[in-house]
């Protein structure tokens, strides 16, 4: 039995969205039982009525909010009683909690899963990793999406390393394509970070390495981890996000705009539905932190219960496929010239 | 009359594409001659049977290309027979020539314009600010898409100085919204670099700055230029372009997958048609080069015709709004103290 803390507050459609992608998790899964932080009226309210198994279902009241506005560490310090730091703490000092899902202030989460749940022994930065759909029907993984707006080479094959793993882990892709997110596929190209990055990658035995990639080919399924400081991956992802949201948006409005694509979106209906669901982010959950010393799935603010499920099974596959213990593993067998510096 | 010397080799569809392209820029444009620099009979035979105005063009023979895998500073030297560096070198020489247009390696355009054509007095560093449709029917430039993929902050306030001018002068934008590329929009985030043009672009008057944006907002219209190192300006960039063109293809694809979508499609290709028109990159030009003594454009190695026609209309535009003398008068009354230790 895996057992896992959700934090029921912090999101958009919170505690509704977490509680009932709480029940729908349990249901899925068998071998998961579930701690969820937040106020206790408010989820019982939620989970009345609802069919679950009570005996996998505990509430810890923590009724606080955190927001993206608080100071991070003051936050960790000192609210005790919002459902984000409980579940920190939670995860922190109870050994029969495995990993801990939250939908709220990626910041606070960060610095509380840094500062309370430690670094995995050889990790220099934890990195945050989501994994978003592409074309060709698959996924591709993206590390560090925004944790580490400042790299070094070395982080870099760290998160190389850690979201290859990943990858292959919790997706199931044997020796995944890892590419380096840069201006250019040649060798040689973008700033010495990169440079210093790319030799690194290329050295590294543990890795498939295919060179250097650029952006425009995030979707295109030739990659299965891309490799990118905090700050460009942060564009990255956010660029693509926000590009298909507006695209999709813009042919939804524009489908019922006059009589002929009223009609014809009666027949086309169902094929957008297909491509809106294929793109839909919550069917995948949300964003992994590599390289804390237990298992911390960071949802989207706007989960919904399907995305909420989703982080579930992701930490659940995450902790059930030994990914941190195989993390340390390969850290220490493959960066420790770089790490004895640390 | 503005003379404009075009590169007519490097592109993936030339020299048609780009010969087809000048043709329809002196029909569009009575005020333009133009200089072809390419394979003399390779372009006479493009032009052979069309109508357009004789007295309007002229042919230099120079039926070399470069490549992306040239080194630049080479090429530029020693490749003298090549169309692009035949134009670069008319543009430094020939004061009756007032600005480029060219589809070819972006790096030793790049190298060129700054060894041969030179700074304007002030400018530390030219940039590229290409331009994108939003969503709302406008228009929102990038600038730096990766000229400089090492940045400073100083370096950031001149692009932000020189894009928001170029947004003003040849799109007819009054105070253009400028916005700063972050991880957040709040004041303070990100590294270091873009904390401190943060507050150089909050503190220049000559600017309409409001704020940072994160790049899911790339497409909404809510600013006219996004201020950005060349490194994470390019990953915007092709992201939008990579999401755009796979999202549209997929759709495409789709729309003649079933019987239904079939018929769906007869009704609603109108519609998308119209939306494929309005997020076809080729309506936009090319991306100008912001910074050097001559008007420069880069177009995109995939332009067809229209995107040829564009890039030159662009370049007239530029010329005869004045941009260079302007973007002179701009950073120098709004950057001096940092110019004088350049």
């Amino acid at each position: 039995m895996v057992k896992i803390v959700v934090d029921c507050l912090g999101g958009d459609h919170s505690p509704q969205a977490n509680v009932q992608g709480c029940i729908d998790a349990l249901a899925a899964n068998g071998d998961i039982t579930l701690v969820l932080t937040g106020g206790r009226e408010a989820i019982e309210k939620e989970l009345a009525g609802k069919e679950y198994d009570k005996a996998r279902i505990e509430i810890v009241d923590a009724p606080d909010t955190v927001t993206g506005e608080d100071r991070p560490t003051d936050v960790i310090r000192t609210a005790k009683q919002s459902s984000m730091v409980r579940a920190v703490n939670m995860l922190r000092e109870d050994d029969s909690v495995s990993a801990m899902v939250s939908l709220g202030a990626t910041g606070v989460l960060l610095t509380g899963a840094v500062l309370r749940i430690g670094r995995i022994p050889g990790v220099e930065r934890p990195a945050f990793c989501p994994v978003m759909p592409t074309m060709d029907g698959g996924v591709v993984g993206v590390c560090d999406s925004g944790a580490n707006v400042e790299c070094t080479p070395d982080r870099l094959l760290q998160f190389a390393l850690m979201g290859s793993l990943y990858m292959e882990r919790v997706y199931g892709i044997k020796s995944p394509r890892v590419a380096l997110l840069n201006v250019g596929v040649e060798e040689g190209k973008g700033d010495d970070l990169h440079k210093e990055a790319y030799t690194l990658l290329k050295n590294c035995k543990a890795l498939n390495f295919v060179g250097n990639m650029e952006s425009r080919d995030v979707l295109s399924g030739n990659y299965d981890l891309i490799v990118c400081d905090g700050f460009s991956g942060n564009v990255l992802v956010k660029t693509t996000e926000g590009t298909c949201i507006e695209l999709l948006k813009m042919l939804k409005g524009q489908l019922t705009s006059s009589l002929g694509s009223k009609i014809g979106a009666l027949f086309f209906k169902n094929t957008l539905k297909k491509n809106f669901k294929k793109l839909n982010y919550q069917n995948y959950g949300g964003s992994v932190m590599l390289g804390t010393k237990k298992v911390v799935i960071k949802g989207h603010g706007s989960s919904k219960a399907l995305a909420v499920s989703k982080c579930i099974e992701q930490a659940y596959a995450a902790v059930k496929n030994d990914l941190n213990p195989e993390i340390e593993t390969i850290i220490n067998s493959n960066t420790k010239g770089e790490m004895q510096n640390v």
